[in-house]
Order: structure tokens, then C-alpha cells, then sequence
């Protein structure tokens, strides 16, 4: 179902074309002053990080972000298998030509570089595998990504799926003026816990002061296929006090 | 994995938070400078309705649009069925105060209704059961929608689950500056063709003079978990040139 409706549907393309309509519209308002603060947080201080004189930038995650994983996700969907790592490894190497832009991302990237706003990608994909994943994103049409530069890998620093330490690189050297991602870690790795409670999880990523980001500077793709969004049984996502059953069946 | 995301997921909570969020910027510029044109289109010429000297209006789905419907949805999760039209019945009837607002609803029909815009629902709920859909919209705090008034369902008219006509209703008389739900019948009946293959439907929905509308006018919620967005086999959803495959297991 999820599947259906993210890689299939009219109402999954529609959702991220919205997404990145409002992500552009907010970029380009907030170059043309020159913003303060970046949108990354400074996570030993809890501010946002200062702008400076720094060259603007908008960050995005690339899986379900950037790209749709459509090759890989139809295979993996044909074994009956949700994730394999191995295959995964693979699919960063040789996947180039098979990952398709998201709905949006291609007027998204001409847009926010047509304002002085470069993008860049910070990714969970491995160090390792730069080169395809290089290759990946420019064969979908999403323009340069080089490692190092504009695009940021699990593995080029001693943290490894965190990407907080990636942030502060970037911040460090760019005024990033929005952030984008389909995972709360693509945020801040304190929201990211899978082992709390799926209501209590939503709590910690919805609270003060952080909350009023989303949709301003902060822009979620909804991803229902996977990641630490799909948790939970019953229980865990249906309060008490809205349990009903009809009277008669 | 559809329901986790939706109702139980941080991500579910803030993506749809981000759309209210949108919508309500959206239709507070436009209040300000009161627009020529609804984002209503006249079925007859393919144009929007004109705005004239109409009160200002928002039109909303109700269901996964304004309310989230987590008591019957648990009911169906745990029979293991997807939906049934006899407890969807009782449902409608007897879920007053077991359906919770949607995340980001009460504040977006706060700002709305402080800037002078009503909020209407335009749902497929059926006539008969009027009271008890105004009771639930009520109960989840979303305020007053008066069938006939503010609350327009299935059985206003002889068209059925269309919501064309009722559409041409509202914007008879009141000019609608912004309109969302989580299907595409919910903005143009032409839209929703769940006989169509998905890709040619996704193109359908995106085409064409009405394609600038999502985002600007027309709003969209994700909704993994029902409607003609799920549809589609592993050949219907996966381009052939996306097919890819591990070189080794």
C-alpha cells in the first residue's frame, strides 16, 4: 500500500510537488534578505547556527527525497523482502540510470540554483560508493552532486548514520537557508529514536522550540514504505480513549 | 505500514501539520486582496467560478482531511478488513468524540475563521447521517458545519459520491479561496478515474491548465492508507526502464 501510493499514485506526486513548491517558495523569499541563522541547529548550544557571510545552500536527503529508489524498490518488493543490506550496497554502485527524480525535485533544483542556492545532499549512503552515487543523482537529472563539496556520505566522519556531525560541516560553511528530508534524523539525530513510543516519538519531534521549523525552513517528504515512521502496533498507535466498536455487526 | 505512518508517525503528524500550515498562508493572502476567481472550477467551461462579492470560504474533505477517523480505522485494522460499508454506517452514526482532529486542524480553522473565511466540509458521508458527522467534526474541536449551511455530504444531490455538483454549490455562493482533501475527487470528479492505470492518472491530475493549482489554491494530505491511490501491481507502479537487478546475492 505504501508503495502504491508513493511510487504509484497521482496523490504520492502531488504531495511531493507540494513539498518542494513550498520549500522554493520559502528558499527564495528567505535569499532575498539574507536570513540571521541557518535552519541546522548548533546541537551543543540548541541554536540555530549563524549565517555569517557564508554562500546559501538548501540541504536535502537524497533517498525519498531527492530520488525515488524505484529499481531497487521493485526488486525488493518482488522477493517479499523489506530491506537487504547487501543488496542495498549494490544497488549504490550499479543503480545509476534506474532511480528516477522525485515529482518536482528537477523544477526545485533549477529554481533554488537560479537564485545563487546550491544544493546539497546529505545521505546515508556510504563513503564507499560516492561514485555511484555521483553518477545516480546526475543520471536522474538533478545536476552536480560532488563528494566532498555538495554531497555529504555515512562514512565521512566517525559518527556513522548520524547526520549531525555532516550538518555541522555544512553549516560551517554555508548560510542554509532550508532542509529537507523523509526521516526526522535528516533534522536532528535526537529526534531520530526508533526505540520510543510512536506517540511519545511524535511528541519530542512536534515540541518547542523546534516545532514552529516545519514548513518554515524545515520540509518533510511523506515516505510510508519505510524508516522509523513505520513502528508500532495497535496499541501504540490508537489512543484509548478512541477505541470503538460498532453496536450491532 | 500505511496506518503506522498515517496515525502513529512523527512524520505523519508533521507532514500534515506542513499542508495545513501552506494552505492557511495561502488563503490568508489571498483574503487579503480578495481574488477574482474561486478555486472551484465550473465543470461546464473548464474555468474557476467567479468570486463576485461572495463571503470568503475554505472547502475541506472532512475524512483523513480534517478528522482523523482512528476509531473505525483500529476496528477495521484488528477484523483484518479493509473497509465495510454496514460499520462505516454505524460509524458515521455513533463515532462522536472517537475521531480526532487532524494534526495542524484546529489551528488552521482558528486562522481562518479570524480572517474571515468560513470553513466548509464537502464530504462523502451520507445526508442521512448528518447529525452525527456534525457531532464528530464538533466533538474533535473543529467547530460548527451545519448541513446545508457549512457541511455538504453524499445525498445533497442526485450525483452521488461526485462532489462536483455540491462543488457548484459552494461556489455559488461563496468565494472559495483554497480547497483540500486527501483524494483527487476531492478537487475535480475528472480527476478521479480509479479504473485508469496509475501512471496514466498521476499524468491526468498533473496536466495541464490546472496543474499550477497544487500548492497554490489546492491542497493535498497524504493518505496511505485508502482510495484509489492504492491501486496498481509491481508493473503498473515500476516503469520497465527502472527494472533493475543485484549482479550477485
Amino acid at each position: 500500500m505504501g508503495q502504491q501510493w508513493l511510487y504509484g499514485s497521482a496523490e504520492g506526486a502531488i504531495a511531493a510537488r507540494q513539498t518542494f513548491g513550498a520549500l522554493t517558495s520559502y528558499a527564495l523569499a528567505k535569499a532575498k534578505t539574507r536570513p540571521a541563522d541557518s535552519v541546522i541547529i548548533d546541537e551543543a548550544t540548541g541554536r540555530p547556527v549563524p549565517c555569517g557571510n557564508k554562500p546559501l545552500a538548501a540541504v536535502f536527503d537524497a533517498d525519498e527525497t531527492l530520488i525515488w529508489n524505484v529499481g531497487s524498490m521493485r526488486w525488493f518488493a518482488m522477493q517479499g523482502k523489506d530491506f537487504d543490506p547487501a543488496t542495498w550496497d549494490q544497488w549504490e554502485k550499479t543503480g545509476t540510470g534506474k532511480a528516477l527524480a522525485m515529482p518536482g525535485a528537477l523544477e526545485a533544483m533549477a529554481a533554488l540554483r537560479a537564485a545563487g542556492i546550491t544544493p546539497i545532499a546529505n545521505t546515508n549512503r556510504s563513503t564507499a560508493n560516492a561514485k555511484g552515487s555521483e553518477a545516480t543523482l546526475a543520471a536522474a537529472g538533478l545536476g552536480d552532486f560532488k563528494h566532498g563539496e555538495t554531497l555529504f556520505l555515512m562514512g565521512d566522519d566517525a559518527t556513522g548514520s548520524s547526520k549531525d556531525m555532516r550538518r555541522a560541516t555544512i553549516a560551517a560553511r554555508w548560510c542554509v537557508v532550508a532542509m529537507a528530508g523523509d526521516q526526522l534524523g535528516d533534522f536532528r539525530n535526537a529526534f531520530n529514536k526508533p526505540e520510543l513510543p510512536p506517540l511519545q516519538r511524535r511528541t519530542l519531534a512536534t515540541a518547542a522550540p523546534y516545532d514552529g521549523l516545519w514548513g518554515n525552513g524545515w520540509f518533510l517528504f511523506a515516505n510510508p514504505v519505510y524508516g522509523p515512521s513505520i513502528r508500532g502496533g495497535f496499541d501504540d498507535i490508537f489512543p484509548a480513549e478512541t477505541h470503538w466498536e460498532p453496536d450491532t455487526l
